[in-house]
């Protein structure tokens, strides 16, 4: 199955999901839960839950115990979306075509949401175990995402785009951190919640491999997110294309050029493929297993890491 | 021992529990971390926390056993002042006499450590297990303290500051929303956190007691604290002692008059004692231990409810 096939079909279970997590819009205080559900639907593709739902398959468990905790990554990404766009941080007004939560309800309406959502994240991520906890929120706290968000907001602006080590590796970081942990986390979270109470706890050597093809696949995600940014047309992106180098924002193509950037991100795709499949072998033989049990897995996580380069956004 | 004397004890392990969980200043990002340093040190009473610990003491627990979960209720309160501090929310610009977190950091820089902090009490409570994580969630999220929050930001200069069954019902609600949710949560959070591993979990019964004694405790605090406001001094208060009133926000003296008020916050505390006498016996029963065992913790609890109305702050 490719990556896109196991989005479709695995998309409407993720959407009943989110609505049955979210309070429903007539729910006093219903201003606040009506803004909730405002930056929640409709969505994309939702690739955070799509990655635990992948991160269960890669553990050969069944992806519907992760199906909870898929829908509270939806919700920690989302809070970060809404207050990434307040007046003080970004100051969006629209995001895929539509009014900001904070310009439809108010910064301090918009504000709630966010906290609402990001607590909701852990209401669901607790499904999944206290490690499915921890690890959600290692990823997103401040030696993850928000600390990451921080470094790019200092970023912004200082106009450093010219080619260089120190450079690279602080764009490195900010990406690794802003972006990366959540991907990471996200196949983290899923491998333990599909997983949680089974007798046999997964091994850590096998964990280790599932972060680092996160950590890579991350990498290429951000790479090639900066590259559509350049080669995107509006309509795809839904954005004005240059936006971020019109502000001047550290980003790959502006620091090693276009094709450097795409070579990068492919080269970081085929090492996530080659982590794939010594994952798929480490699970064969701790859940005892024959390799040929885990191809259909194996395939899937490296159809994502193909998928994170070539993808149109 | 009295509630007082339990402060006193605990304290010192609470700041150092604190001081062991939050990221060093000179962690990068620095700025973001000495923020979130900046708003937790130093402290109060640090009540969450101590309330934590009684939860842990109540089941009879080693109240050490939920230091770590308790560290993370303060982050959690710590998030919620933060961000009510906000130019968009209360606008404060000042907290316990300093300048608040958004005008010595920056607004962008308050909102993500305000997030950060909120992030790493959910990290702090999965030391507690999946039930205190959840617990935590519900008590603090839009069916719980920010769910008050929207309604009592609504209510702010509505000025509808006349006794009648509805505000008073209005006003009760934002109470256990905002404040009684968290104060009632973090009972139960100790309760999970010192007993989580244990082969028998608390009986769903002696949980309810608990909860019980937390919402009558939520509310004594609450209704004691709107009434500091007016007959406390600036001095006592740390801010003008009639800024309740004179924003015209909807408070019980405001509703019923001073007495009144103190007559509820008096009944409550007295029913959050008789409440303590039979969880003492609920959790004598289920620990298959004679009731005098119990008996020093029950004081505490009886104790915890009188000093909810009596205290100065």
């Amino acid at each position: 199955m490719s990556f896109g096939d196991f989005v479709t079909q695995w998309l409407p279970e993720v959407e009943r999901e989110l609505d049955a997590l979210l309070p429903a819009e007539g729910e006093p205080p219903s201003e606040l839960h009506a803004a909730m559900r405002y930056a929640m639907f409709p969505g994309g593709k939702r690739l955070r839950p799509m990655l635990a739902l992948l991160g269960a398959t890669a553990m050969h468990a069944d992806p519907r115990r992760a199906l909870r905790a898929a829908a509270g990554l939806e919700c920690l990404h989302t809070y970060s979306l809404v207050h990434d766009d307040l007046p003080c941080m970004d100051d969006d007004e629209l995001r895929r075509g539509r009014p900001t939560a904070h310009v439809e309800f108010g910064e301090a309406t918009a504000l709630l949401a966010g906290d609402a959502l990001l607590t909701l994240a852990f209401e669901a991520a607790a499904h999944g175990g206290g490690d499915a906890v921890r690890e959600l929120a290692i990823a997103a706290g401040s030696r993850g995402m928000v600390g990451g968000q921080v470094e790019d907001l200092a970023a912004e602006g200082e106009n450093e785009a010219k080619a260089g080590r120190h450079t690279i590796e602080r764009l490195t970081w900010i990406h690794d951190h802003k972006t990366g942990a959540l991907i990471a986390g996200s196949l983290l979270v899923g491998a333990y919640a599909g997983t949680v109470g089974e007798p046999v706890a997964v091994p850590p050597a096998v964990l280790a491999l599932l972060r680092e093809y996160g950590d890579r696949l991350g990498r290429a995600f951000q790479i090639a997110d900066d590259c559509l940014d350049i080669t995107g047309s509006a309509a795809e992106l839904g954005k004005n294309p240059l936006a971020d180098l019109a502000a001047a924002k550290l980003t790959w193509p502006a620091l090693v050029g276009l094709e450097a950037s795409q070579r990068v991100a492919r080269e970081l795709a085929a090492e996530a493929g080659e982590l794939a499949a010594r994952l798929g072998q480490g699970v064969a033989d701790w859940r005892g297993q024959p390799r040929s049990a885990l191809d259909a897995a194996v395939a899937l996580l490296q159809d994502c890491a193909t998928f994170s380069v070539e993808r149109r956004r």
